[in-house]
């Protein structure tokens, strides 16, 4: 059925080659993750302190919060991309979506009245940043929640229940395909993010009709290449934290 | 399976009373709807010229474009919301899909060179206002486009391809359900906004954990709600306009 | 005299037809109020604490504080009126009026140590906004006193001295006349906005030659119009409150 | 009947002692303006250039405009006052208030497509700040105009019909004084400002009670005042500018 | 070897006439100082409190602090000067320079637990504007320091260590010149502001080749011509203060 | 003399270990510089267009212009630095210093109607960052112009005349000391940041005594050993240049 050749000759199914490198700088959690020519820096950082909305009218937290922000650097572009004063549109709802995501493996009383906030700057841009920095973030959250495991509340209870990983798939002149390069994105008909747990559950589904609408077996066909490529990013997410894995 | 009880006494598959009120203002498009205690004013104003972006280098548009914008009144919640005149980072991402979900059925050639913005402002809020303000802007708009049918670039184009139509569904206490208000939706497991076309078909879907994840069988049953609540409100979009109807 | 002709067959002191609406949402003062084409929803919330400036260096306040907000809809101008970042000049001037307005009748001791917000959201303007939305607002926040009376200081000290109406008047083409659409407003030599008390004192006057000036004779005039329609308004006010009627 | 005493010894119809310095810096207009304690710089500034409103849709302009900015510098007052950059609710109904009081005299075809700005800088602020700065602004606009008399479209009809001056009056403890200092103008149960033409129209009422209400017979001593002070400035002002004057 | 004619006729190792004004308002320091054409108004005003970020963390501060805000105003130069939201990159640069060149000479221990902020307005500007701000600040820094002699934690020790005073010197035409003004300035291809303090050693030197670069020998002979202007200052400002003098 | 012992071992004229990576992302110019814990990306993107400050009243530029922006990411400190999508003071200079210094060496005329923009995006601090964003920033502009050489105005002139390299120096306990690290900066009596071109003579000097002053003789030193930090940066760019080497 999928008619349409990719650039790069890559199958339906098939992912980018997707690299992880952690401690790229001296932040809790400092990773470096690319899939082609995708590349984002995701640092974890702890702040001994619940966020300020959670200690409203006296309250005293015991449980902490993971927040995230997103950008993408102005030479990350071939055009190059104005700074911007505050998010726009776009990083206000991808930020939205890296904290959520994460958030939802959270133990919250586990973690103890701290935040952690997890910084996704977009080195290079090629499609697919919002999905990459959910993979990366979560492996810099890992580095960062071991990095401060000996003041846990509860020394027998990890901070996550399980990892998160996530990737974007789509339909391309008909073709449902699996992490779309730019070029693919920007032709895409319907486009769907999945961000699901390293144990295969879905944690969000949004997919959207780009000027057009899809139906049940589009939306199988995409759910289907989801999660085969969530499982691919969980299983390196796992290599590459190796003995750091808490789970 | 539902063993969950809802206060007002729905059954699961049910929705609140909807109620659609045209011209309610004299703007091309204004609609007061409401879906039991959740009330949102949505008008559609016509602005005679394409947006600034699709001007840019010389380039003269034949296009045009729609556009929202979404607001809670103050008064619209239990405890007054403090005023918002810039939009914060939930009414960034609730005008981004109404704007989006209006655009998947639009012709923007047979719009002609136009921009149509559809301002969604919620006056009372229980739940559910961003599907809700959905259901209504499709209205206003289709409104709108019909008060400017004289000058649209080819009288034998409609500009929309179809309606739009949208509900919430949710998994609360473990059951599937239409149409959550808001302490239903502060209690939700899972959370997921469906947009629908008039004719069924998938324009956005965007499901989320809420500190849960979710399987197959569960989304299953939240995408099957979904389609019965988008059926049930395309009907009432199609019995107020009655002989407006553009399809 | 008066040689100038109402579009709407109007006498030169006579008021478009003003209606007031109570109990519009849940708010606990919530009104919908118009005087023909012009349309505003005033509501009022009660926040159980004194402003931050009233608690500064530690102070205790025991008096509470009125304040309101002033906005026009995107839809309530034929031409659509762009959302503002932050309230505009002449938006800032109306809702400093306003809450003045109502300040001037208040009793703050017998208020407590709360804030009562008045949020006046014009969703069809005609001329006479600003006026009608102090009107609108005198009948919300009576509502809103009303519905905490149980928990006022003094159960025998009302917290308002008296009511509040206001409307607009203006000279046309020579002509002074009550109440002035959005035309006659426009052509107006001079415009002026009156406040005054159920009993029929002032609280505020606010006259302005557009590009021209006035004399004795001519503020007379217009004063004499002024105090006509604040008596009617008055009146209406007191109708639609019946039985919640404090003084 | 006035049985209040005021601290400086004023009669209740006396102003403070009014300087008017003109070219204090070198700007078309530039006067240093004090009554009393109270000290403002005025600068008018000409722009050979319509603002851009006027110059919408392909307009060319062929009127002018004058518009007011106003600001207190911090060390203006006895406790510093935070710098604003942008105008606070009380500045910028200042500024509003000043331009609108010059353009009720301004000719605006016969000053040819510019803008005039009059920039208000308090320097000292002991009550009465807005009135003074629109007495100075109209000294430094005719200078301002005077500079340009040469390029004006028609040397015979001067763009201003006549000067312009303000005072400040009040009612305090229940008497009606003239030009009221920061401490009577703080204990003022009614505060009012009053704009008139050289020839003694008014040009702008603005009168509030504060925390109270007045009567026709106080409105009538509040004139009164008013046209005795605004008269004595209009005197004051023409002396100044002696073989400048225009009119 | 200076063969650069200067417009005024100065010799190249000469500042224009500087003038220094006390007691300009009632501001505890009020200067108005002015070197030729450049007119400044500097203000000192005193915080009883330390500055927020001294107080973090339940931290008492025993120390003050000196900040400086500097603008110029709209009417100060040729072209107006559009007011700004907030203090632009240029603006921004001065002020910071200004606060640290103070901070250089303080005793914050002596100071105590306030804050004084120096408030630089330029009123009229003709080159030189930061170093005549410096200058001019420093001796409203004194008489706000001596207004507050009594309350000051330590009697004996005086808060400052030493004045301040600072000029422009560059190199115009290839020929070093002391205190550019305007004209010069704008032709300068190095230009070097330098803080100093009364007994001459050096606080601050801001070294700039404008789209030119400089040597040793250059930078050599624009010191000697910055010492010289500096220790002509000081003279000055010890002059004006007499026996206000603290050192 | 220097008896102060770096934490590191340095000697006192010893700069840390720089490296420098070209072609670390895509963009025209894209370098990863490094001293020591100091980690910066710099890019340079071209945007064919002069910027919009030159194209007032008609003006066809056919000059060029190079932009910096300055930033450090939130995860590059111990401690999270909140993200400032707008430049703070301390970044507004920065990025000022960074264009100036580049634009000290431009041929605008050679460069054509462009704008380059130099983004560097602090990864990693500790002390330094501005002077070595400097030093990268040029090897990235250097990269970008000779992507573009084939459509420069004239082939045969380069539109930069010389290289520029940054160090800073200080003195530390009373001793000189070349490239200060964090905490070797935090102690600094004087701090002095010094822009020098390939051939050795200065482009910028910014030398300030931290809450110190400092005499001709201490300058002398700084000055030397500055000369002999960007000397070494100097060679290094030209090192890693290679045969792309303009000069």
């Amino acid at each position: 059925m999928p008619s349409y050749r990719r650039r790069d000759g890559r199958a339906c199914d098939q992912t980018r080659e997707i690299k992880i490198q952690r401690g790229f700088t001296n932040a809790p959690g400092s990773v470096l993750i690319s899939s082609g020519d995708t590349v984002a820096l995701c640092t974890a950082s702890v702040v001994d302190d619940a966020p300020d909305w959670m200690k409203r009218d006296g309250n005293v937290p015991t449980r902490g919060w993971i927040t995230a922000e997103y950008r993408m650097l102005p030479g990350s572009t071939k055009q190059r991309k104005p700074r911007q004063d505050r998010p726009d549109g776009r990083a206000t709802e991808i930020q939205r979506l890296i904290g959520r995501s994460l958030r939802a493996v959270l133990d919250a009383e586990a973690l103890g009245p701290r935040t952690i906030y997890l910084d996704c700057d977009v080195l290079q841009a090629d499609g697919g940043t919002r999905t990459l920095c959910v993979s990366g973030a979560c492996v810099a959250l890992i580095d960062a929640i071991n990095s401060i495991r000996a003041s846990l509340p509860n020394p027998d209870v990890y901070p996550l229940r399980d990892s998160v990983s996530a990737v974007s798939v789509g339909i391309v002149e008909g073709s449902p395909m699996l992490d779309l390069c730019y070029v693919e994105d920007s032709a895409a008909e319907v486009d769907m993010n999945v961000v699901a747990t390293g144990k295969g559950r879905f944690v969000e589904i949004q997919g959207t009709g780009e000027e057009h609408s899809f139906d049940d077996e589009q939306l199988a066909a995409l759910l289907a290449l989801a999660k085969k490529g969530t499982a691919r990013v969980a299983a390196l997410q796992r290599e590459v934290l190796a003995d750091a894995w808490p789970f």
